[in-house]
């Protein structure tokens, strides 16, 4: 293996999925819905494939694509982009993150995450030589540190990455919070990439675009995808939306990642965006349920729950069970309990940090949620 | 941009497919066929799309489509390769070749390729920082020239990419090069990195895949795809083979790059696969009658045919009409004649090696090649 993937190790989400098949647990670790994506979108995949939409897309994303991504944003931001210069598709956003930093970073840029963070940020930029800088969200409410912020920017910083709702805190950055980080991008000409894959599904609080900050838009990337807003993980249509010379780095690496992205699930996916507003308010509604069992049932197990204003996520402070650490305690859930959660301290440049959470998700169906919180009732 | 992708401009493909649609000219430059692909695999993709496989797969590809990849294998090789840790499912070779090369190939590792090569191998070289060394292949039979191999061959050189049949010239590798090859890698420790995707498409003689040479499984990675074989480019399902040890690069690379590809569309990829011979058969029986149909067309134009023995392209000398390049030939290709080639001089290391060829595709329908045929035969 190459030296920049040597310390990596399987994604904890597909270990902690393949124990879950081993063991007969009920799967709240990896964030995928254990029920299907709404039939109008299904049936415009099938009709794609029918159709004969089956050959190389353009490699930016098929028109239509483009066109609902940015009408889908211009009502959710105000902000009016050109799909043609500024929008690109890709393979899910896991594909955005890694075009980005290959795209755009340079070996020894300097770039922000706030730990708890998503894996394939640390990873992707492994890829691009970056050297991470890393602020931690503390609990109880995972908020930013601004000062511990500002003193890790430096002249070699090239980029924040933030990630709005937060996996896996479910912690929202909100106004202030987006206000100071947008203050410190511009005065030290700071890119932003913001990953915001779980948008619609914002519970406490609306959700806020960091690009539609005033001077942010030629600043930042947005990175978003089809999966978690319509229960369709498995597509991997994802997309960056960036000014044209970010669009133009971030196109680069792509064309050379992936070429394109699957034709006739992109046209699919543009029949999803443009869904009515009723459609995004009832997920929202339907995800509100979910939650609240499954976090009145982790605080009728025993567990300290932080409260998580948006994703699918929440995580909890696993300590009164006695176990000496998340990996041990994760552990335990599965062999003992047959319930899978996800080890935070994988989330962390420092391990040590992550040792008392672990997260769950609730995109499971409400029998699901209640049968894990029953089981862990009675076995924990 | 970041600096590894400051070189590279928008793929050729790209601009002449846009170039295509812009002058109403027949497409005869990006490989992608004007027809469909066969209902039976359309058909498993609208079933797995109806029986809610539409959630994350499992990272390196869903168990069938491994099993499927390992059986075809097989049959093709006689390899005995395990699915579970031999196979990486990618959105498409183009993947699968970023995913060996930023797995694999460390800063200062010297990778060889053959010019004219496939335009990712430079640019994902350049991402993981390698230096490449060129050999050049040369018309009228792009026959490896052996002793200039060697001579670039050095005590850093990590892995050779070898493409067979050719994209673009048609050249297919025969066994004694393969051989050739083959003692080279074993004398100096170096990997092969086998592009295989137009396999199914070998006219003049049986393809061979340089892993069932005695001694290479173990230092192969022999990438292919279902795109072409299939005529479902779209899809965008590839997929790498490659011993445990090299396997684990891969698949770290691939997580991090797109985690995982479209679930339905693996499924019916695993439908494919397991295509009865026929299937391929006729495939290739259809591509002669294209083939013989495009080729003939070409010289009866007054262009310098070179053969072809394999993939869906074949490269011609322009000289004949006169222009200065192979770029302004294919400009006036498009703009006066109404027919769309690909220049090869992208293809090479030093651009004016290329300057004298284009390359035409066959993969479009009887009448499409008729046309353009025509168009040249009454304007060029
Ligand atoms: C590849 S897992 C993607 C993110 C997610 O769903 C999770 O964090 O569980
Ligand atoms: C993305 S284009 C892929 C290869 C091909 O079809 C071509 O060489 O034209």
């Amino acid at each position: 293996v190459a030296k920049r993937l040597e310390k990596f190790k399987t994604t904890i989400f597909t270990q902690m999925s393949s124990l879950a098949i081993k063991h007969g647990a009920i799967n709240l670790g990896q964030g995928f819905p254990n029920f299907d994506g709404p039939d109008f979108v299904k049936e415009a995949a099938i009709q794609a494939i029918r159709d004969g939409k089956n050959q190389y897309a353009r490699g930016y994303g098929v028109p239509d694509l483009n066109s609902a991504v940015a009408e889908r944003f211009k009502k959710d931001t105000g902000l009016v982009v050109d799909p043609e210069k500024e929008i690109t598709v890709t393979s899910g956003c896991t594909e955005a993150i890694a075009a980005t930093m290959l795209g755009l970073i340079n070996p020894g840029d300097e770039v922000i995450l706030f730990a708890p963070f998503y894996d394939s940020y640390e990873a992707t930029l492994s890829m691009a030589g970056a050297e991470i800088k890393c602020v931690t969200l503390r609990p109880p409410d995972f908020s930013i540190p601004i000062d511990e912020l500002k003193s890790v920017v430096s002249k070699n910083t090239r980029a924040i990455l933030i990630n709005t709702p937060h996996n896996p805190t479910g912690k929202m950055f909100n106004r202030d919070e987006l206000n100071a980080i947008a203050s410190l991008c511009i005065e030290n000409d700071v890119l932003v990439f913001s990953d915001e894959v779980y948008e619609k599904l914002a519970f406490e609080m609306d959700h806020i675009s960091i690009a539609s900050l005033p001077g942010m838009y030629e600043r930042t990337v947005t990175m978003n995808s089809l999966g978690k807003t319509f229960s369709l993980t498995g597509w991997k249509i994802g997309w960056a939306i960036a000014p044209p010379h970010l669009t133009w780095g971030i196109r680069q690496a792509h064309s050379f990642l992936t070429f394109a992205t699957s034709t006739p699930m992109q046209f699919a996916a543009a029949t999803a965006i443009r869904a009515p507003d009723s459609y995004y308010e009832e997920l929202r509604r339907d995800y509100m349920a979910k939650k609240n069992i499954l976090i009145e049932g982790l605080k009728s197990v025993g567990f300290t729950v932080f409260s998580s204003s948006g994703t699918y996520f929440v995580v909890v402070d696993h300590t009164p069970f006695g176990k000496e650490n998340d990996v041990a305690f994760c552990e335990y859930l599965i062999k003992e309990v047959g319930v899978v959660a996800i080890p935070t301290s994988v989330f962390y440049l420092n391990p040590e940090e992550g040792k008392n959470l672990v997260r769950f998700t609730f995109c499971k169906d409400e029998e699901t949620l209640k049968s894990a919180v029953d089981r862990m009732k009675k076995k924990l």
